[in-house]
């Protein structure tokens, strides 16, 4: 695939282009790992001169269109348009010519070529050794940015010097807005192919001007060139090009500063620019250095004896802040800004996977993710009426907040979306200690969800209370009754909601909850049923999933994976198969519902039955696997997630990383190896290392600390920087503060892995090979 | 509506044309009840000018386009392509100018306007009195006829007569292809718009020929005139115009053939038209008067003390006959050949409602139909395996036999449509003792669709089978486990086919059934499990249904129905409402599998939760209300079934009649009243009749004899021709031969009707005000 040279831990390098490499799958997977974001504008990695190219793509945040949604048969509710990521006016092209001769890395002589994303300096860096096809010798240097520090700017010095004398240099660059797309793939997972989705409104020598047909929104585009070569301008509705020569060597820096949304100036793109100029590339590239000092001082996480995904979770953690970096109120999709997989929509798994790992070591930006779903409840409480439900009614799948999934039962159904943004505001609240957020907004959608659940619940003759009806985490399982996962989270949602309230009285008062409220709300939370199986001892993942035909995996040749690509939906929700942890996820995230022989049992029957067609997967059988003593299955699951988009390099990975695996590999090794658990607001650990890895160290933030956590396999030192932090370390409580705290890590009696029909590859193998 | 006269036994009858029934949905309404059609050929009743006009309409069974399904999200094995009954050229329309004036029903001065739809002759006769705005008067009578006995023609006559003399009169006689078509309806339930589906092939004076462009199938309309008067003929590739002038009288007979299939001749279209032409027009209607005397005799049922019923059932089975009429395997649509609704598809209610009465009634007719299913096995036994599935699995909805269904939930997961087939089988088989049928075709059918619920089917911890995720009637109430309609039709389907192969020990070998496959399903069949509540003390719909929360009627108002044009099916899906009957379906159909004490309590259940947005639905709960003593809400019921399509007069109608519902009235009044169940190949019958309806008396056919049966609220008696049938009456076994024998009928406890958040209207009401 994108043929990566061997892991390095603070960078991803691909040397040389091998045929392989210059395939288009392989293009489109190198294009999305070496993309450059700052939650606001997305380059994909193309090369400066865009041919050979896998997929095109620039992304500004929210830039999106809209379109209708066809069903072969319609019904209530469905939602009629769907929204897609947009293509935006690309200023990452720059043409080389030599003697005429445009570079090219499939002509002449490819002497060298090496791609670097650097994770600590926050670029792309590419260098090339290309001799033209008459005999002209180039050495091209290009280094890309996309500022963290200044959101709406990006940039790219290009350099090139020549062996010999008298060689005449060309460069066109260009700001092209409408680029050619190429078709769509037949999976459902890819993005529609939108033709021409930019309607110019004006352009000139230095700004592009457009609007979206049918979103109606607007994106200005502004460029500036500085270089000691002589530059001549074109600009037409869709093209501003920029033509530099020059003899013998050429450095050019490029800038490119983006304003957008419902209004959007070329004043302001032009003003962005200009500062971008005044600062230099240089300043830039210094400013950009910084920002991820400071990220990785409070974020990194070390891991020894594993280079490969010690080099995977950095990478993972790096693209988590590329989709999460914000200044303003914004969703994170689920491809972050890397592709336009899924149409660039956001799912629950940036609340369950994306921002509890942002809560942690980045916490500003989970906030602003949460205000932005606060500034979508007018939406969200419009689709709970559509819906007949009460409360707010969070979209499955959204750029701007309105409900984009065409397939409800997979989509709408699956209702735990709300419990899963009520989670992230009640996990960001208790680490960060944001009152101000919970307050003005966390309250809010707090009240909102918990209200949907009390709508959606009902009691039956039992005497408790039920959820019918819906979809959880696993896509293989649909409109089942008191699916666990969804009633455990509800649960919190419902407690969660009900003590914020109780906190902030007057902002209760505002909307409208009443004790009585309260009260129904907590003894809906407290008597939601939790479905078990006598028979089998085991927790169901929802009611009657025991009793379900067992599938039939001896039949099942490996490429039948994924699943729904083969079977139809009909015959994979009448049976016991997983497409993804779901009871397990639960267990990982309402630890406290479970006891320890429940979780093993539980874990073990499941493992038996889930089949990994899902990335969000692995990360949640890590966790548990680790918690359940199974050390080496927790690092084979930690290994599947976090190689996941780089060493896998699936198809998948083409149109767009997979941001809730990379965040996932966080997870796996901190909520796995590192056993930390934050229910009722405290952290706790239980770290376990298997022999075979010599150490972790992880970082969190909470509330005004910075916390250290240093595990071997003997024992976990705690180090803080700030106020003291009450944790517990495997079930003992401990105060740390002042001086680092060691503790030993009680043994642990090492037990076979249960067995599964899809194993993950031993890590252990790999390493030993 | 459509504006009809007073109930008479005979006839439909419109008096008039007021402003109100010229109105688009009034007319579409009247050209479906003024349908005229043979199994074959379907015209719509519009006026033979076309002008006003609700929908045009020329019908030739399974004459389809195919186009394709657009999916917001696609899924394996959804149907690619679904298939639409496409208008065929139109030859029933004759425009006449007096005086060069265009007769217009909305112009000059309409005197007097009538059409009757004649039950006993099978023709559509209007008569019209009109005066042009010039001042000439003329008289019109139009006679048309689709003919039972000659499969492919239909003919018209038009005559026309003047009250002064000198006043010159022409006809246009069109046999119009690619008429122009409204745009649809916004309802799931309405047909695709096609754009000219038929690209010309060729023409003459005579014939049009045409292909349908994608499906590939062709077609040759013939058309002739015979008349004094003069006549001049154009033609295109789209349209023959034959234009006839005269002076004070002009008669003219029109007659068409049509040939149509994936070959057509234009040779044999004309071969046909020259034989109906050689008959002559007062021959054909000759022939269609004795064939249909023929079937009344058969057939009729009459029904003394509620007129308008006693129309709507005889009206119900001429429709069912003109649907059902056949010369060779053809589908059976929902809405017949009266219009384009669900776009011409078939669906379950053809076995499950249609081909009952035809097989009591006209068993030709019912044979024929499933020996079509029969012919479609190898498209089943292709989409089985698509689905993983084994054996065969009938289409949810289809013309060539291709599923057709783009919403899988309530289409592919319907399974029951398999059973439902080998039901009609077996019934058919038994009544009208066809062994030939069984063997060739019958026994292949069972033994398919018993491999499929076998392969379905599930043997779960407690011992016992169970069918998990497939849908049932009811489509409130979708992927259940062990819906018990399902499971009880699956039963009888499994034990049905192990009979036959036993009876037919050779066939079975040629389909390598072997004993231990018999065994199989019988020990499928034996412990399939039927849910029940031991709360309750009812059988659930489905597994957990009386789980489900209450739906609120309280909070649900008039204009709220049909509920899946209001509430999403999330909200329906999850909740204790059923759009039609469903267990109470199944206690109709295998009432053997339920005491008279489970009957009475299910009933009662499922009325307070029945809201009967099908128009499947009063039918079953007219049978079951009978049953269990309700017999005024049987009577009801009867009637809401009965008048659907003639009196209540919905937008649905426009597209079509509801061709289950027609059979649906006889089912009420003959399973209802009559008491009529036919378990175990036996007639059983438990007549009752409500004191304020004197008299009920129905015929049927059973092997080589016609039994007649005459109701009372005191007795009834049996008259056999042919040989000995034996039945039971109330429970007694009778041998009825020779003379007729009398029974009285045990009396009854009048009980209040069960509660039902939707009662029907209560007929006696109607009939005493």
């Amino acid at each position: 695939m994108a043929d990566l040279a061997a892991a390095e831990p603070w960078c991803v390098r691909q040397t040389g282009l091998s045929a392989e490499a210059l395939e288009t799958a392989a293009l489109r997977q190198a294009e999305s790992l070496f993309a450059l974001a700052n939650g606001h504008i997305g380059l994909r990695g193309n090369l400066d001169e865009n041919d050979p190219q896998g997929m095109p793509g620039t992304y500004l945040n929210s830039l999106f269109e809209v379109r209708d949604l066809r069903y072969a048969e319609a019904g209530y509710g469905y939602p009629e348009q769907s929204e897609t990521i947009v293509d935006a006016p690309n200023g990452k092209l720059i043409a080389l010519s030599v003697n005429g001769e445009p570079f090219d890395v499939r002509t002449g002589a490819l002497v060298a070529h090496e791609r670097v994303l650097d994770l600590r300096a926050g670029t792309l860096r590419r260098e090339v050794e290309w001799v033209s096809p008459a005999g002209a010798a180039v050495r091209i240097v290009s280094t890309r940015l996309v500022s963290f520090p200044h959101p709406s700017v990006a940039a790219i010095r290009y350099e090139v010097t020549v062996r010999d004398p008298g060689v005449r240099l060309r460069l066109d660059s260009d700001l092209l807005a409408n680029e050619e797309q190429a078709a769509q793939r037949d999976d459902p997972r890819a993005a529609t192919t939108l033709h021409r989705p930019l309607r110019p409104v004006g352009h000139s020598d230095d700004v592009l001007e457009h609007r979206t047909r049918r979103s109606g929104l607007a994106v200005a585009a502004a460029v500036a060139h500085r270089t000691a070569g002589t530059q001549a301008v074109t600009s037409g509705p869709d093209r501003i090009r920029c033509t530099i020569t020059g003899e013998g060597a050429l450095r050019v820096d490029k800038f490119l500063a983006y304003a957008w949304g419902e209004q959007a100036s070329a004043r302001r793109a032009r003003q962005d620019r200009d500062a971008a100029v005044a600062l230099g590339f240089d300043a830039l590239a210094a400013e950009q250095r910084a920002y991820l000092d400071d990220f990785w001082a409070a974020a990194d996480v070390e891991l020894d004896g594993d280079p490969e995904v010690q080099q995977a979770v950095r990478f993972g953690l790096f693209h988590v802040l590329q989709a999460g970096a914000q200044a303003g109120p914004h969703p994170i999709a689920a491809k972050g800004l890397t592709g336009n997989g899924y149409d660039g929509h956001t799912l629950w798994d940036t609340e369950t996977f994306v921002l509890p790992v942002l809560t942690y070591t980045h916490p500003a930006c989970a906030g602003l993710a949460l205000r932005w779903r606060h500034a979508t409840l007018p939406a969200a409480r419009e689709r709970a009426r559509e819906l007949r439900l009460a409360g707010a009614a969070y979209p499955w799948r959204t750029i701007s907040g309105s409900e984009c999934s065409g397939y409800w039962p997979a989509g709408t159904a699956a209702l735990h979306v709300n419990a899963d943004i009520a989670d992230a505001v009640l996990r960001y609240a208790a680490a960060s200690g944001d009152d101000g957020f919970l307050r003005e907004a966390g309250l809010e959608i707090l009240v909102e969800t918990a209200r949907l659940w009390c709508k959606v619940a009902h009691r039956a003759d039992d005497g408790r209370w039920h959820i019918s009806g819906v979809t959880g985490p696993d896509e293989y399982t649909a409109l089942m009754d008191d699916n666990a996962f969804t009633n455990l989270m509800a649960r919190h949602n419902l407690r969660g909601a009900a003590a914020a309230c109780e906190r902030f009285p007057d902002r209760a008062h505002d909307l409208d909850v009443g004790a009585g409220e309260l009260a129904a709300w907590r003894e809906v939370a407290d008597e939601l049923h939790l479905p078990w199986s006598p028979a089998r001892e085991v927790h169901e993942q929802a009611a009657g999933f025991t009793r379900l035909q067992e599938w039939d995996f001896a039949e099942t040749k490996d490429d039948d994976y994924p699943l729904m690509m083969r079977f139809p939906y009909l015959d994979l929700y009448r049976k016991q198969v997983s497409k993804q942890a779901d009871l397990v996820l639960a267990m990982a995230l309402r630890s406290d519902a479970f006891t320890a022989a429940e979780k093993a049992r539980n874990f073990a029957y499941y493992e038996a039955r889930t089949v990994r067609d899902s990335s969000l997967s692995a990360p949640a059988q890590a966790v548990l696997a680790a918690e359940t003593g199974h050390l080496e299955l927790a690092h084979d699951y930690l290994a599947e997630a976090a190689l996941l988009d780089l060493r896998a390099g699936g198809e998948s990975s083409g149109d767009g990383l997979h941001i809730a695996a990379c965040a996932g590999s966080w997870i796996a090794l901190v909520m796995g190896f590192g056993g930390l658990r934050d229910n009722g607001g405290r952290l706790s650990f239980a770290p376990r290392l298997p022999e075979h890895l010599p150490r972790l160290c992880f970082r969190l933030r909470w509330r005004e600390s910075s916390l250290r956590v240093t595990v071997t396999p003997a024992e976990a030192t705690y180090e803080v920087s700030g106020p003291p932090v009450e944790i517990t370390h495997h079930g003992e409580a401990v105060t740390v503060a002042g001086a680092p705290v060691t503790r030993s890590i009680p043994p642990l009696e090492v037990r076979a892995a249960p067995p599964s029909p899809r194993p993950p590859a031993r890590r252990r193998d790999a390493l030993e090979a």
